[in-house]
């Protein structure tokens, strides 16, 4: 993966690093164990431990609680377009704080 | 905007930093004209030629036609949440990319 993103250094604007950051976080876990292709609970669990502040303060609960809303096709693993329905949401309540401290 | 990103560097992961660098760019362009909080056709278009590589070779036809198809509620105007749409199409198209490259 940094291979290919390292390749295109120069072409980069700030927009597109945080696609690719999107993208290349999401295959640092999703390759840990069973499908490359997918997070299991495990997966996640790891990458919202490990990449977000948020994290932290999650109980086991709350990671339960996130795998049920985001594993849509309930098979118990959450595919990139389940990720990228969490990182919207993120991104959404990102928005939401910004123009909360902008008032 | 800027001086909520700089109020936490330390505390911020790369994940963390594509959510603001995606919340920060589309404030970057939605302030230019009009409502602040939404992005006019003519900003859209800023926004896509400045900050992604594929707006270089976009036409004005093809503005018009992603306008049409982020502008859920055709108000002519792209809020933040079909901004995120877009954003989503996007990172799936570069995930499809990189499979394609890592095989």
């Amino acid at each position: 993966m940094d291979s290919h993103l390292q390749r295109y250094p120069l072409m980069e604007t700030p927009l597109e690093k945080a696609l690719t950051t999107m993208v290349s976080t999401f295959h640092k876990y999703s390759g840990r164990e069973g499908s490359k292709l997918t997070l299991s609970r495990k997966e996640l669990k790891e990458l919202i431990k490990k990449e977000l502040c948020l994290g932290e303060k999650m109980k086991e609960s709350g990671i339960d609680d996130l795998m049920r809303t985001l594993d849509k096709n309930s098979d118990q693993e959450i595919d990139f377009k389940e990720y990228t329905v969490f990182l919207t949401t993120l991104c959404m309540a990102y928005n939401d704080f910004f123009l909360e401290e902008d008032k």
